[in-house]
């Protein structure tokens, strides 16, 4: 690898070293540490990075847009040193991380194109009534500015797209707030190599290096990140643990700042008996490449599957248990996630029945209940972060819903139907549709499209926060806010 | 009176009378106990309230349209018993609730007006890409779906605009989230006149009762109402420390829900040397009549007044002290409000120098102090619900951005300035709009017009989410959220 890694913190483009302690990244595949030492922020770096972060220049829509384009630029010209590193930390393989950098510049690019388009920059003007009775009406102009600085947590899962250039950062910058991210422990390598790009795209657009901080750490920098009373919002992707305990933190503070929290959920598939009849098979091979993408590592990994008592919903589930049996057995982002995993496998075993037959850690597990001991224990309703399932029989369309009614807000819920199924989809895709950020026709929920329609969110706890997205350019609405301004001068130029 | 009130809690339409606590209003000039009896809502009441609202069948954007519009007209039709109730529960003037109930019907029509023109039905569709590598493009369309059922709590300062079918209910159901309100103990009558209105109008409109309810009661029934599973919104106008409270609740339950509490602030009023020096007895005059409209009890009450020191600004600082001292002294809305703002004035007559003569209770208050003081006492900054301002002395300009600097989030900020200002307003302007949910200019901020730019809002400590407004139509934002619905069968009609 040709890149250099000084496992420093990065205050406003500048490597800082008053660390006492330190950590080191681990190569996923084999658990070794690797060569790099990492330095743990300290509370006066924290500090220095949210100061300069509030002290940063006003940059233009179109500054903003250059930025983001730059960005783009620079994570492509790091070349295969960028997917190396992050395939050693995450045993993520090389295509996928491929096409997450392809995920990653295509959204800064998208949040660039988007912003010379106009986003966000719409202005509601009530105009002037001079002449109005009893009183004349003032001219009031509604535009949106941005809230100050954001911390952004980089997730474990996508070192890249949400990460430190991530989709999050991205919106932040679009949107005019500065960023100030706290790397992921489990990828800090692949996260300074990015900061590194987003240096050499400041320097190259003459953008204040203030714009942007990176901080290495664990839970105390979050915790002392969140609380920082210059910090103005965070966006995160990762645990409901984790995510909660950040939403509380920042609830308490003497002044609260909102937490865009994205903490997965199971993804509810629904299987109609017209769409398994016509083609189970096909829905079998299908599901099981949703439930094995990225090792099951995956938001929106569809870890429920449900259909109606018939021999076509059993062979559905023969199918993928015998295919999830002899799938390669993947990697997971770390030793924890991993063990993590089997644990959660391990007390599932005792609870409900089993239907593939490997045993071995990490290995991709089908497991099988009824809809009423699905509705009745928690523990069944709760994310298993890895490739394994819970198929589900309703003994009919009234324990279809049930099932649904059962469930806590989502992230995604999906319906696989035929033509012979009218009779059922409408009533289950609006009660569906209730408890969830996306709605899925005839699909599998990975895969998540970058675009403007697109909802990345939904009712807690799969967000913290479901009236905003996390994916797509919509994204950039959760750092703004509205300013009326009511009978400005006409030459008051004002830089929000 | 024609009008018959019963004291009842009002539930999906009846009226219910399981309650064995009772309380009564007051009439707030002579503060006797008024006739009728009214029932502290029970648990039981309350989670039939809300079970009730779950329950309620969708509507349609144009049948909200028509039930907004049917309120309006079962307001007016009431005729003078509502305004004269609410003037013996509230002591406010005949005119100011003529005027107010005309703005509670100009909103609800609004909303109306606004749903049949297609507000919040936009629709973001990103179109479908058979042909796309590596991999085909779904359709997505995003739409705005409403939250479910939302908790509307009553303010004390606005029985009719911000109560049981003010802003929040008629933002609520235009979003088609159906309302249980905590009527404001304060106008209890006033609340059921409204209540009984509502009914009518469902009834008019063959509306289902469930879509409202109406709950009597004190901080019990409010903690109760917001801890309640099945409400997914708050909304609050009022105390610092209510809002805060219920804000807190909210965040703590199993499943957080979104609290839109607008909780009043100082919205400080600057006067810059150009504009007294042009207009400063006019100034004077505008400035005691904003300070003094509705005994000083508006959110958007200025507060504090701002200039740099000058003959013109002590020449003002005078001529408001001597009609403040020559002005009738209202009444307040209740006993316990006169009580607080006595108390509040007291306490700044030890801390800062008082310009004002008169020492009677309730009669308005103008104290000075220095921008240095200001800026280090935090409760100079205090919000003093009631007709009291400070008038702060900046030695210069330098001083003047320092209390910008020094200012929590507003509802409002004002600058006053005249053609020779110009030096200082880009700047202050600059500073003061990010402290601001409204930024005025040459103007007094009572007044908030309902209309699509209005934003009735602001910065913590002024609300607590500052992304959203409570007056105007944008207001309807707070109780949708978005769904992706991804290749739907295009034969499929989903009700939201």
């Amino acid at each position: 690898m040709k890149s250099n890694l000084s496992g420093a913190n990065y205050i406003a483009g500048s490597p800082s070293t008053l660390a006492s302690d330190y950590f080191f990244g681990h190569n996923a595949t084999t658990g070794e540490p690797m060569e790099t030492r990492f330095a743990e922020a300290t509370s006066d770096e924290i500090h220095a990075a949210v100061f300069a972060a509030s002290q940063a220049p006003t940059l233009s829509p179109a500054q903003r847009a250059d930025l983001l384009d730059a960005i783009a630029d620079e994570l492509e010209a790091i070349g295969e040193d960028l997917t190396e590193l992050a395939g050693l930390e995450t045993a993520l393989p090389a295509g996928r991380l491929n096409g997450e950098r392809g995920r990653t510049t295509g959204q800064l690019r998208l949040f660039a194109s988007s912003l010379r388009d106009g986003l966000a920059q719409e202005e509601i003007v009530d105009g002037a009534l001079p002449d109005r009775q009893p009183a004349p009406r003032p001219e009031i102009r509604r535009r949106l500015i941005p809230v100050g600085p954001v911390a952004v947590f980089g997730a474990s899962n996508f070192p890249l797209a949400f990460s430190v250039a991530g989709g999050d950062t991205a919106s932040a910058l679009a949107a005019g707030c500065p960023v100030v991210v706290k790397a992921h422990p489990l990828h800090p390598g692949t996260s300074e190599l990015a900061a590194q790009a987003i240096y050499r795209a400041m320097e190259r657009t003459g953008t204040d290096p203030r714009w942007f901080s990176l901080l290495h750490g664990s839970v105390q920098v979050g915790t002392h990140l969140v609380n920082h009373p210059v910090v103005r919002a965070v966006a995160f992707t990762g645990s409901h643990r984790a995510g909660r305990a950040l939403f509380d933190l920042a609830n308490r503070r003497p002044q609260p700042i909102p937490v865009f929290a994205e903490m997965g959920s199971i993804n509810p598939l629904f299987l109609l008996p017209g769409a398994l009849a016509e083609r189970g098979d096909a829905l079998a091979t299908g599901y099981v490449e949703s439930l094995l993408m990225g090792v099951g590592q995956f938001c929106t990994n569809p870890g429920v599957v449900i259909g109606i008592d018939s021999p076509e919903f059993t062979a559905f589930q023969a199918a993928v248990a015998e295919r999830l049996d002899s799938a390669p057995i993947g990697t997971m982002l770390s030793a924890g996630i991993a063990a993590n995993y089997n644990q959660t496998v391990d007390r599932l075993n005792g609870a409900v029945t089993r239907l593939t037959n490997r045993e071995e850690a990490q290995a991709p597990r089908l497991f099988a209940t009824t809809a009423k001991a699905f509705a009745e224990h928690d523990e069944l309703r709760e994310e298993c972060f890895g490739p394994a399932a819970i198929a589900v029989t309703a003994a009919d369309v009234d324990e279809l819903l049930a099932v649904v009614a059962a469930l806590d807000g989502q992230l995604t819920g999906s319906i696989h139907l035929a033509e012979s199924d009218a009779a059922i989809t409408g009533g289950l895709a609006t009660e569906l549709g209730r408890k969830v950020g996306r709605l899925v026709f005839n699909g599998f929920p990975t895969g998540v499209e970058v675009g403007h329609a697109m909802q990345h969110g939904g009712p807690y706890p799969a967000t913290t926060d479901s009236r905003f997205t996390s994916v797509g350019t919509q994204a950039i609405y959760r750092f703004l806010r509205p300013i009326a301004i009511q009978n400005a001068p006409s030459e008051l130029d004002l830089p929000f």
